[in-house]
């Protein structure tokens, strides 16, 4: 394909969409002259949602979850077990974690994952955050739920060595087998974890 | 996933980047929280370039191409042949024929096929300019560059029809094996178009 469309205001356009995560040149142009076709109203909607959500979110000053108040209706919900803290790389991560309807605490919003291919360091995550906050709140236990990868299990290592010093208990998400699957075609690195930690049959009646 | 973020701002952004074509809830979320974690300049850029885009954007007065110019670059380049007109459905098409390198004409943008399913239909569609255009410049051949789909087919035909009786060649692309294609794995329709329409051994050296 050519580099350039014969349109600055084209060609632009496909520059900036293609900018996006996992939008190459073809989908950019392909979003673009949908956009050609639609109502302006659409393109202008679609450019205000983006202009107003960078600069007018706002952040949950307990959690870090996105927000359009202070605190969060998680955070500010009288329901929720206040010394149980779920920490959680990103927003999606929350609704996650919600929707399996086993977590009655609170979450803390990391930001992301510890990567040093990528530049991000403990500084830029919101780690010192959660420290203070397991300090100041009394929190019982922090809930690491991370992704089993390698920047997750570095986090999760991060975490625990910054929190070990405190009463506070640390756990982390089960490794195991998934729900529903077939033992034969599990890798051998969960089937081994799941041979490790492998629970007491009881124990899967009590959780119930 | 739930329906709601917590947050009418990002759930304003995912509705409008979920209406791309292609863009789920899913990847608009993940396009969402990308912008969210940028440089708010990149949010203004993007918005930028989709309003200029839908609302700056000229169409070439003769071809209909898109063009920052009342005559696009093609039309109004001295060294093509002004006589004969590849048809074709959008901008893309433009710029795939051209990477051939194979047509020294002009071109046609329809903006669309003929789609009774979608509601589209000859008049939503550059074919009267198509056939003003013949008229008018004395075009001596017309070639149909559309996909060979059911709607490609049916504004091939319309088209056809509409300029059969004046005095222009309506050519259309052939059906055939793709080059480096197996014959094994050709599909039976393309398979007995390209020997209905097989050509002279020979012809294939007068070509080239």
């Amino acid at each position: 394909m050519n580099d350039s469309f014969n349109s600055p205001l084209l060609d632009d356009a496909v520059r900036q969409l293609g900018r996006l995560p996992g939008i190459g040149r073809k989908t950019a142009l392909r979003l673009a002259l949908h956009i050609l076709r639609q109502e302006p109203s659409m393109a202008d909607e679609l450019a205000g949602a983006i202009t107003r959500l960078r600069h007018e979110m706002q952040y949950c000053r307990r959690c870090h979850n996105v927000s359009d108040s202070e605190l969060c209706p998680i955070c500010s919900s009288p329901s929720r077990d206040e010394l149980t803290v779920c920490v959680v790389e990103n927003v999606k991560d929350v609704l996650t974690v919600e929707s399996t309807g086993q977590h009655r605490g609170l979450y803390h919003v990391l930001g992301g994952l510890i990567s040093p291919i990528d530049g991000i360091g403990p500084a830029d995550l919101e780690i010192d955050s959660l420290v203070e906050r397991v300090k100041a709140e009394g929190v019982k236990e922090v809930i690491l739920a991370l992704s089993p990868t390698m920047e997750g299990d570095t986090t999760n290592f991060y975490i625990f060595r910054r929190l070990q010093e405190l009463p506070v208990k640390v756990t982390m998400l089960a490794r195991g087998l998934s729900v529903g699957s077939d033992l034969e075609f599990t890798d051998e690195l969960t089937l081994g974890r799941s041979i490790q930690q492998r629970i007491l049959f009881s124990s899967t009646f009590a959780n119930a």
